[in-house]
């Protein structure tokens, strides 16, 4: 079955004068995003790479590959107002109909392809495939009166990306207005009404936003390096 | 207002014949309870400082007190076959009847300073303070029969300790029969039908609990000395 990933850059261009977006950033002395897109080669060459990225950034981006002379095959698509926008965009853009598609973070380079691989398998047998960690923490609800209450932990999960989806369907998801709740890619499929299935991420897949995980970012990649205790 | 400290090190024993619990491992050449015990004597002197520890570990704890010339001055108290009996043995020790307890784990060394004082500040004022992180995650809801749901995520904390308390109402609080409900202290302190404060943990106070989570910690802990990026 033919397969894509849409690597979704959300960060805001540098031309609006912020900080210079964390996949841009290098980790053990390469960009973020390139780090990413790694780990979607290394799971299947022929997966179709698509990086949604603001426009403002495209110059800069084929500065970055020509300097680090990255040569994984990607096909850039401009992002749009939003993290919603800028999947869809991504979406259309897929040369082929039939198939899977792959969305994950563009600032998550520390997937494993374990669960890169898994979420294919699963998103071609059920339709959907996102990944979830346990909590390590005891967790509580807050009420709209400022109170809080217990919840049982095992009840919840976090979720990250990759969010994988037979391409058909999640293409049909995102032919809707926008929603405030779509907060992610999951939230869109079952707006249709399908109920989505979990599988394990792996712990350490964080989303690198502010410069600590930057540093921790640092930390990771030479973890394979350092002796275990 | 007197103040104490029940550090709860409620790791197995090391004559169980499993690996050496995490507080006595070595971050930067120092067991962790050691680091733990630090923050809160660097907080206020004054706090009593109570260890609770599986008497089976008494001899290691002294030994490693000794090869550290560690001079914070605290009790050791004997743990329970519980978090649950370990804290109410940490409570009964106590000298004084009037004033606050932070109640933490001994696992947790990379709790702020200013968390800690804040937890005494608010527990003075409402009776409690449990310190609670927002979530950066997206968070899902499983149902018995499978299925999972989106939740809003800035309705839920992740709860960490200190859990700070009026030393007589946390007592009180303890005199029940431990029900599986009791994962931490609030739930104990609720069950008495009394609504717990919650104040803004810090998100690098983690819980040592596996090997990779020692890793981390030594990083942690040599963040300081990095430059920033």
């Amino acid at each position: 079955m033919k397969k894509a990933a849409v690597l979704v850059a959300g960060g805001k261009g540098t031309r609006m004068g912020g900080s210079i977006s964390k996949q841009y950033l290098p980790i053990a002395g390469k960009p973020v995003l390139m780090h990413t897109l790694e780990v979607f080669y290394r799971v299947d060459p022929s997966i179709e790479l698509i990086v949604v990225l603001p426009e403002s950034d495209f110059e800069l981006w084929e500065e970055l590959v020509k300097n680090h002379q990255f040569t994984v095959p990607h096909h850039r698509v401009a992002g749009g107002n939003s993290r919603f926008q800028s999947v869809r965009n991504g979406l259309k853009s897929i040369s082929f109909d039939e198939g899977l598609v792959a969305i994950h973070d563009a600032v998550r380079p520390f997937v494993k392809e374990e669960v890169v691989a898994a979420s294919f398998e699963e998103a071609a047998r059920s339709g959907s495939a996102i990944a979830v960690v346990a909590l390590k923490d005891s967790i509580r609800k807050l009420t709209d009166d400022g109170k809080s209450f217990f919840q049982e932990r095992q009840y919840f999960r976090l979720v990250q990306t990759p969010q994988t989806f037979q391409l058909a369907k999640i293409r049909k998801a995102f032919q809707v207005t926008e929603l405030p709740q779509f907060t992610d890619d999951a939230t869109v499929y079952e707006h249709q009404g399908w109920q989505v299935s979990l599988i394990p991420g792996n712990p350490e897949n964080i989303k690198l936003t502010t410069p600590e995980d930057m540093v921790y970012a640092d930390f990771l990649i030479n973890l394979s390096k350092t002796p275990k205790i």
